[in-house]
């Protein structure tokens, strides 16, 4: 690392026709070849926030190093131009070679080039426990829930909401958790004021209460990894849905929550997936696990629907390879 | 009609211990016997918005006009002592007698005997129509929502929402449609303002109008009748869906609205009830298609779990005879 | 209770033409005819160990009681002569009356009147904590059985294996998992013998720990009840599945049984009704969770047949009234 | 174009030994070798009525064209002697170039090259007319049968049945619906002679007019493309069952006819997918739309095995690509 | 018997205010009331091809023999006039008693008061053996159709088709047979000349042979009672499609008719069901497989739609109480 | 063949470090990359017990002919070292050609390279035999259990137990039936020990002739072909299940086994498979039918697992790729 060093910036944060050195990870590679037959292979780089995709072609320096040594999943150091061109953004490749130990002195960290969420991961945890502080009533139940969020905080900072559904990326736990709570908020104030003579009142402690847990067990089910997230050992035999529901009851334990309070939150991470074959053991049974259930979901959909979207820039249709497993409509504008 | 006639009153409008002249009908009998073996018919009188159940006693005077004579689901002129008795509300009947086609003249009509919404039907007519005008902007997709509310305005002030499952009375359509349409504003605006970056961006528009039109076909799929309501042929044959679906054509030929504005608002009504299985041939393949989804099945499944406690009185399950075919919790309070 | 009180005996030592005093429950009433259309009740009374099914005559002196005052599922204080008769046994009844608090000093006890296993419920739990004994190597493996067994042996000595399916009687827990573990060391020991080159090898602790425990979670999902079985509100709204893991894993930490062992435990609990639709969040994954499932079902499926069987006393096949919902073959015999 | 230029013929017109020149479409290339490790490529030309497969060998001068230039679907002029060998037919190719704007006036036209029906579309159409002409007796009916195959001839006369599954070729939908047509005669025909007491009575009429239209919204659910048909929007999000039907409405409205008879018409092209799975929003609820679903399903599932068992050449049985997916038994003939 | 005996009549040859003394079943008997709460019997008496449905009041002197002496599915002997009323057809009872051995003398016959075929099973046999003796080339398949239909000739010419869905009558097996046959041949004829480069050909002869026989095996799968046909032991355990293939196999080893011919037949047999949930074994993978199953289906499912608008007289919509388990259209006639 | 020919010895019994010269097939090749990014091939050679995955280096002298030449599925004559090194076992080729005819003259049979069970065919069939010998009670029974061992023995010792799920492999049947028959034994024993009051009494005899002979039918539904086995015409279009009751029928008829125990008997192979989706057409209605499901299932879905976790022999959990459709677990060794 000698003093000419160039500061090493963002790839996000790259202008057009702006030359800088940073850390990128190669996503995709696959070869291609034009209409006239013409060879070549189509790269995708990422940092957390941008993703560049163009053509490696046959008679590039890069050429050789792209077919027989740049490895998909791996992170490389990087000085090249970002350019917006008539065929999307490209990278002019001036250097590149895989990150090194030494890197990390320089600010290298993998999870850089990992995909994350537009929103920032301490802000969302902070609103998260701030509608815990005030929205909930119940004591032993707000403080349960606070405790959750305080002690697993390193991991749900990072923490995606599933492998590979929705809300795939860095951050994805807690921009899914925050926007179904804000649903959840919604629903359960007005289900109480339209129907007082539900006996017994519906819930709105445990609406909310339920939506933030409902998926806390992926903590211990997934594991970051650099090529995504994986599953544990124990997520794959037992499930978040268990694994959560376990965490839930040390901590009701340990803050005294208990009783019918108690076993309708178990009940609500418990058949928050619904159906049995969507990984739920038991079907909502009280009118709180179903608003969860909807408020969850709904949040799930509309993520699921908006990826596929981004994923397949054009045609008034998506492919079917998403997790709907049916095409998606773009159309052609309103 | 001699001048002595007493004054009709509503059975709902009964005070404990006050008698009165009134219209109901005969919901339910069943034949029934005490601990001690003692046998009596239980019945249950209603209007549109009280039901009393007490017995009739086989020495009781109505006894064997109650086993032989009085036929469920027709209306009754009676004189009786409305009473809070500790086993709930009672009915000391002195007099009796099928309706006749004079009544009429003493306001009888036998709407008056069916269960009704809580809601006032017209109130929500207006709620619904200054959705409309307040909410959607554009001008031939605002035209035709209420020109179809207009048009049908008569129909959908009596409609259920449903046979069966879910606001399955009188004004039921109105009661589930505004309650969808006000969750159908929340996310609209929640997951516009949330995701900016959707191309095409989400239109509210659509899922305002989709939600507000999603059962319109109803109107012409069922027709009340004096025990609830029954399937057209049409409504057997076709399906509201498809019925629905007509309707909007014919109002957007009529206001010229057209293009994809129209064909995604025809496919949030043929996808709104998402799966094959369900009833609907296309699955919802626009974000706001699968938005108006969720916020009608909420809807219809907090109803459904609402009647199902309220339907039955005691314990703290309920039984599995209700939509969801399983057992619903209603616990012992928390 | 004069001196001259006859000695109460049981239904079920009545030997034919012998008169007794003794407490049986009335568990079956049905309206019949004769072929010449006369009139009757078909009546059955039962202690644990015999039914006794016979007419009651609309001339009877009991016809009257039959009719409006005997419960089905009430326990009943009887004098009568027992016959063995050409259309099976019968009572003679000569007096009849509802048993009162008082004949709890006579030895009353409504679980006299329940079903119950054929085998001693002591000798069966005595048999199961042999085997945890003797066969588990792994010390705190059996610590952790040994100690569920003890802990909840009051309640297990009386459970019923399931509500309805089978072995759905007093002691029928027991019996039920005395004999899948039978199972369970076969097929430990055979297939451990027979592919010995398996990586990890089967572990035959597991696999008897594992049935041993699989229904363990019954103990709270079940609770006794005069008809029967009936499931607690933590039995329907979580489930024994869970709720043995739970009990599982508290036991495991005070025994300090841990780590990939008891991770492999808790799966086998999880995943012992194989599929989703039939209640398991997951499907076994490993050989041993394979192996609990079958050995499990195929002893809950032998009772099944068994049970259907017995219910049915004649015809080539029973009904399609039992829980495989298909006919049973018994034919006239080999 | 000079005047020495070579009349074009057709690809299918060749005799074994001529050589001509044609347009035809490359539709598929595949990379094979030899047992002896010899590399080639399997290239398939085809025009409307011959698909011929051959070897380009590694040291054949079109060796490189074909692995870099030759696109999938482009049609192109070529002059090429057409000989049948041991091997199969093979094209000697003596020249091969893209088609150009210009060749239009040669007459090339990129249908000449899609795969199409061995019976005239014309007469195929003039058949479908005389039934409808003939047979039906009800006068509007008859008016809108005919006018809607009228108004929609030059569509009709090329569209494919379906994209893929039978009669996935030009003139396709009228082969398929003459042929269900006459089955629905003959069905009508019998079962109207066999049961005279059916009531109301079989209507001949509905039977055949429904199998002429039950596919009719095929003309806006499809697209014709080169390499093959694609769904248009209305197609993949409304579906040619609802589209059908509003060609049909429109036309009734036209034409007056009303009522039940429209009603019943509707229905039939509703539920002629039978299952909701398979389609259809509504299943066959009369005598017509039964008959309607079997004539169409009988002639669609023919040519699907038909299919199968023309592509894959040789063998026993056929693999399972196929849209029955499963293997079709060919035998060794018998 | 005395000489004074009026002659026996058939109670379906009675003219309007014709007395006779005839054979009949009770087939049905429901209590109900009129609308001003009267009560009564309503009772059905039939023998094969009339049905007669009348009240019996309370007052009547045949009220309390009906009460408790008729029983379901036995035959009497009765002396009554035939009226066709305002309400359908009546019989006025003059004497009535259960058949007795000795009238046998008298010509009566159980089958006399069962329902059977509207067609005559002698003519429908002899039309089937025509069929077989003109249309089958194949002169060991021909063979093989004969005999079978000769050795089985006393069984067929009374067997049912079904127990219950379709043809659940005496000489159902054969009307179901001669006219899936027919269809049979109009489809093998049609599909053989339409497509004449199918390879291997379509074996016309297969198609007719395969229907003729498919549900052979029912002559051991169903035997014939008093209240309809009952399931063999082997039924049950084995089903008619592996039995029938065993017919089939018997003569083929008889008549030498073997190889690929066979085989094709068998796999007829075999896959006439389609799909798996609906009884076969194997789906049918060869064009006359798939041929005979729909023939047959199309001509099951025709009756069943004919028997379920046949058996509910009025309304609109039949009831979902018949096979296809919806509702079946009536309408109010076109 | 000269007199320098070394001896041939089998792969399977080289030692670490010996030469020979063997047969042995090529059962995988894929392209495979270092991380460096320098490619090879990756080829498996296998003999009846061993395995051997090596690479073949770009540089190798034998790069070529595996590109080019070495066909999968081919067995060769290899002269070669084997060695096991840090990666596995692998080996050092120095001569290798395809095997010819003359082979045979050195005792090469393809069946020499055809994986094989570990077990000893011949012993595994003595081992049959001796139970059938030894077990079965019933005379007609035992003779033709017996008959058919010894008549299909060539074939049977040969005979993998599936063409892909379970113990795919030379002897495999063996291996399977003999274990099954083993878990039948057990269970036979067992449930006729624990439950003597089932009428009519579990049937030892039929549970363990049922489970010698439920695959029977593998015979002639399977043939052994050099990749493994393929269906034959009669096993895909009728299936063992239904060619194995025609053995055991034809036996019966030769040996005089009749009445009820063939029925439950056949009725055992017929309902094997339990469910309609598994390929039965009748569920298992006798408890003996019921037992040898369960003894099948269980070893074959032991040997599933035991398969899968053989194959992929790194990671905790093997990949989807098995007949299960999920992960199996291996973990890091209790």
């Amino acid at each position: 690392m000698s003093v000419k060093t160039k500061t090493i910036v963002l790839l996000s944060d790259l202008e057009d026709g702006q030359e800088g050195d940073f850390f990128a990870a190669l996503s995709a590679r696959t070869s291609s070849q034009t209409r006239e037959g013409k060879k070549y292979w189509r790269v995708t780089f990422r940092d957390a926030q941008r993703e560049v995709s163009f053509p490696i072609w046959n008679d590039s320096p890069w050429s050789k190093a792209c077919e027989s040594e740049w490895q998909i999943g791996e992170c490389y150091k990087m000085r090249a131009t970002y350019r917006r061109t008539q065929f999307g953004p490209q990278l002019e490749i001036r250097k590149i070679r895989a990150t090194v130990e030494a890197d990390t002195a320089d600010g290298f960290d993998p999870l850089l080039c990992l995909a994350k969420s537009r929103f920032n991961p301490a802000q969302l945890m902070a609103q998260l426990r701030s509608i815990a502080t005030e929205e909930l009533m119940h004591p032993e139940l707000k403080e349960v829930v606070l405790h959750l969020l305080e002690t697993h905080e390193p991991a749900l900072l990072k923490l995606p909401a599933a492998r590979r559904n929705h809300h795939a990326f860095v951050g994805g736990w807690l921009e899914h958790v925050v926007s179904a709570t804000r649903n959840a908020i919604f629903m359960a104030d007005k289900y109480l004021a339209d129907y007082p003579e539900l006996r017994p009142p519906l819930s709105r402690d445990l609406v909310i209460a339920g939506t933030i847990l409902h998926d806390i067990g992926k903590v211990h089910e997934l594991q970051l990894s650099l090529d995504g997230a994986d599953y544990t050992a124990a997520g794959e035999l037992i499930g978040h849905i268990l694994l959560g529901r376990d965490m839930l009851r040390d901590a009701a334990r340990e803050f005294d929550l208990e009783g019918e309070m108690l076993l309708r939150l178990e009940h609500i991470i418990v058949s928050h997936q619904r159906l049995a074959e969507w990984g739920s053991p038991k079907p909502p049974m009280t009118p709180e696990a179903m608003l969860v259930h909807y408020c969850d979901d709904i949040d799930a959909k509309f993520h699921t629907f908006l990826t596929a979207l981004e994923e397949s820039a054009e045609g008034e249709f998506t492919s079917t390879r998403n997790p709907m497993q049916y095409r998606i409509f773009r159309g052609s504008g309103l």
